[in-house]
């Protein structure tokens, strides 16, 4: 039988095996690609108007963890693609030298950063006249309920900014159980959900009439697909997105 | 004045200064990006025609150093995008960790890669009714002539491969030197060259009627460009890649 989308475990574990001795992927190299390929979704979704007055900002919310670093990388070329991010990044990563290496790379591009003294007046970078979209990039497949602040009071927020300006997730909706799907009623909703490598289970539980999803993350083989029992995306030209 | 060409100094420069202590950017990234960009040249100039018996190989010559990895990354993202690329690395770098991953990865990838022991064989693998393109990724902007074995002989190969095979040169023709050109007789004289970042000076010798030009690696902002003395380039929409 052939799965539509690969559990939280399961998802772990393509991802140690992409990055493990054998297939050696690195971190930065993944995380270019699937940043890119959130960028480029946005850019199919939202199309640049070369028109003054025109709204060109993105506002891109980046969590923690490796979620977050998508949305960092996909804030610097949505940058190169003409749009105007604004990031807003809470708590800073110190895992790793890389994490504030992305965050300088952003600095270079004049890329605006929130941090978490911003917690009262973020919010303020957000308007419906001039914010396309916000990119959530909050949690990915790794995370589990329940929120913790700063980011429940980021998600209580969204639940009420999606009325008037449209959501882009990253891999999941922030806050929901990657299995399961939302576990409180001030859930994010988003108009687009950007599946990295293979969807997962919540992406089952969002109405194709509200949410547009896309595929991206291009970067493993048909062979490796089937061993974990889905099949490959039919991606077309260079695109590292698909509309399913 | 605005220059249409940096020198190997200045492009030795750039390059030091997007990976130095302010940017931040790391190899791992700019040669993810590189070599996405003249795979994604690769496929504007040769369509992969979709009927069975038609030419899919690409032929991809890595050199022993960035211009070499650029190549290795560009033979992942060809095989991802339907071509069947293999490729030819005489002598492997073993400066980093990360060197040996790209070959992991190709091998993850089924790409087959001939080594220096088929010094004697390689050319078999160059067909004219199977090869669509042979990527010359050996040298780049840090090349001094004069070139050394095995690479001259390859060089040597290539100049005669190229009556029949279309070469596709990565940042400059291998073998020519950075500023002025081809410095032997039997010279590359690429039909597609891909600049990176921006164009070296001997690309100015190239004869626009033979030789396709585009610049990849859109990696920086304009200040940037503007303070090494050129011109951003205006891709388009999320291309990688530009005509020139």
């Amino acid at each position: 039988m052939t799965l539509k989308v690969v559990s939280a475990k399961l998802a772990a574990e393509i991802d140690k095996e992409l990055m493990g001795p054998r297939i050696g992927f690195t971190l930065e190299q993944l995380m270019e690609l699937a940043g890119f390929s959130v960028a480029q979704a946005v850019t199919r979704q939202f199309h640049l108007k070369k028109v003054v007055g025109e709204k060109t900002n993105v506002f891109v919310i980046a969590g923690p963890g490796n979620n977050g670093g998508d949305g960092l990388v996909c804030a610097r070329h949505l940058k190169l693609f003409g749009y105007n991010p604004i990031v807003y990044y809470p708590i800073r990563s110190n895992r790793t030298e890389f994490y504030k290496q992305l965050t300088k790379q952003l600095e270079f591009f004049k890329v605006p950063i929130l941090s978490g003294d911003d917690a009262d007046s973020w919010k303020e970078f957000v308007k419906p006249d001039k914010t396309l979209c916000i990119v959530d990039a909050i949690f990915g497949f790794s995370f589990k309920p329940p929120l913790r602040e700063p980011f429940q009071s980021i998600v209580d927020e969204l639940h009420t900014l999606q009325e008037h300006i449209p959501i882009v997730s990253v891999d999941i909706p922030s806050g929901w159980d990657v299995d399961k799907g939302p576990v409180s009623e001030k859930y994010i909703n988003p108009n687009v959900l950007v599946s990295l490598t293979v969807p997962k289970p919540c992406s089952e539980l969002l109405d194709p009439k509200k949410t547009t999803h896309y595929i991206g993350g291009r970067f493993i083989p048909r062979d490796f697909a089937n061993k974990y029992g889905f099949e490959p995306f039919g991606y077309e030209g260079t695109d590292q997105v698909l509309k399913l």
